[in-house]
């Protein structure tokens, strides 16, 4: 059999081992309830304190203010897209969206289905190697919000700063970043994610949103779709992704017991840095993604022939370091350094790749 | 710590102790891959067999004619609630809806959003104590979809035959009866169900659906919520509740081991009749639900005393037998014994009523 492997995948992508074997430990008993949390009553005593524990250290970890709601949701970002127009798109029917790769182009493409959606800036046609600069006065003035998506998963980009909308709501989708660098919640107005990077296994969407924007959604919105269904009910509307909820609150404990997103934050600058500093010193690799925008969880690179970046990957897998393929359509190499993705990881990566340039140069 | 109880909830429930066991085996290092279920990419060779692998058995397991497509989507039978009339509700915009219990309600009241949904007939009145007997010539003639729900979770009842529509398209939820007994496919249009109670972990629903049916989404509607998206994609459009549906696979491979749905409905025939005919026979219980519409699943009943029904849900706790209160909206009793309660643990339920019985009567 072959042995666990460094897993670069961009999601669903690798968890803590610990968080891991706590549940396969408790997989037949959690705790004292004589049965496993997936044969669990959502409306039991041991689960309602899985789902509020993980809520309170989510809150702890990202410093979240009472005056917002956390929602635990179904349906990954996908679906979100649509919570999104339908509950925020309701006052001029206008918002503005930045589009910064494939997710936030499917963003868009949702809220234009359901009102007056505007691309305000795209990289599009410089393949989304750079996070546009937008001035307050770009954004339509009467905008219900504008929507970023804080890092970009396929291009290996994010944001260097939080944008000025000049006092507009901002919607942040953060789902392959969330947890891996402090963040001032209070300047957004809502921030979601799936979970399945930094965060837990895919079927769970994380919704921090502002209270005050609960409550408004478009009339005749299907019942799960509406923020509020969720918020009134502590998520508990309906039967709720419990595995993925209670794996989610297990790495909310692990990440406190390191120090939390700011002991994260400094680890993953450093792996970010090595893996960069090589590439950039490297004659064979180079890394696509504009330098002030770079992301620090999806290090996209390449070599520029596209037969050696296959050749690249194939012998990568058969050293135990896999899922380092680019995505299916940009093809190229990826590597997604979560939280969970070790240092170990990273230098074994980095000797691989001189390995390879030396070989193939 | 206590030992592993009996789990008569009604949903999350009871799951096969090897499947379970086998998943805990496995957590670190699925079969060659080196990494966690949690952690494969959703576009892997593992996991596209998991998934593929999944739908054929099922497929095997219920007969499911190559006209249907089977979907694997999140949301619960809430999403789906609202799923149907946006892609059925589609031709006179009318559709008609049996209600027999909390959930068909809520099913109708989505529909009602929606379009012109009726209830053409309801137990509501009765407390839902059995299910109505409605004529083909009742329902509306140009009607896009007549709606039932099979097996009433809550009340403890069911549908004692498939009801004839007259030819209109039938949609059934059997979120609560799935795979307990044979189906024959073939007699409706479309079957859902959300997958907590005879499936897996709740994060899961499953929907069957004849492939002439998708495709009539209405205008903006949103892409999860659209049939299409999910049978074009092999419902890989976006990242599935991977883990859940990983668990109803290995819940599909058991049961076909175990001989199939067949062999499930004999078992389960004995097991609730066991318990109906010492619940009949004895002076201090009564099930409310008319004999003929009783459900195999969700076995209710009650002493007739509130006080009395809270010390047996309280007495049976504390000898290992969990979860047999009634739903929080109607109390008394209820004993879920899905495929995977085994028969000792209906005997020991038997039991414990004789005692307790012997003790307050």
């Amino acid at each position: 059999m072959r042995e666990r492997v460094f897993n670069f995948s961009a999601g669903p992508s690798v968890l803590p081992v610990e968080v891991m074997q706590s549940a396969a430990d408790n997989m037949l008993n959690y705790g004292d309830s004589g049965m496993s949390v997936m044969e669990m009553s959502h409306r039991s005593k041991p689960f309602e304190k899985i789902i509020q524990d993980a809520e309170a250290n989510l809150r702890t970890l990202l410093e979240i203010p009472d005056s917002y709601d956390v929602l635990f949701v179904q349906g990954g970002a996908t679906l979100v897209f649509a919570m999104i127009p339908l509950n925020l798109m309701t006052g001029s029917g206008k918002a503005d969206y930045i589009v910064t790769g494939q997710w936030a182009g499917k963003a868009f493409e949702e809220a234009a289905k359901l009102g007056d959606a505007r691309i305000v800036a795209t990289s599009k046609e410089q393949k989304f190697s750079f996070i546009p600069k937008v001035k307050p006065d770009e954004y339509r003035s009467d905008a219900d919000y504008v929507h970023i998506t804080w890092n970009n998963t396929i291009y290996g980009t994010k944001y260097p700063a939080v944008p000025d909308t000049g006092g507009l709501t901002l919607v942040t989708d953060m789902s392959s970043s969330i947890l891996s660098e402090r963040v001032d919640v209070s300047k957004y107005d809502c921030i979601y994610a799936g979970a399945q990077k930094n965060i837990g296994p895919a079927g769970l969407s994380i919704i921090i949103i502002k209270k005050e924007l609960v409550g408004r959604a478009k009339e005749n919105t299907p019942t799960y779709l509406d923020f509020k269904t969720h918020a009134d009910n502590g998520s508990l509307y309906n039967t709720p992704p419990a595995w993925c909820i209670y794996i989610a609150g297990e790495v909310f404990k692990l990440l406190l017991e390191r120090g939390g997103v700011a002991a994260m934050e400094e680890i993953n600058k450093r792996k970010a840095a090595k893996l960069y500093d090589y590439i950039d010193g490297s004659k064979l690799y180079k890394a696509p993604a504009a330098k002030e925008d770079r992301s620090l969880m999806n290090v996209v690179f390449v070599t520029g022939d596209e037969a050696l970046d296959k050749k690249f990957v194939a012998e990568a897998d058969s050293e135990g370091l896999v899922q380092l393929n680019g995505h299916r359509t940009i093809g190229g190499m990826r590597a997604s350094i979560y939280n969970a993705m070790p240092e170990e990881g990273i230098d074994k990566l980095i000797a691989f790749m001189q390995r390879f340039e030396g070989a193939n140069l």
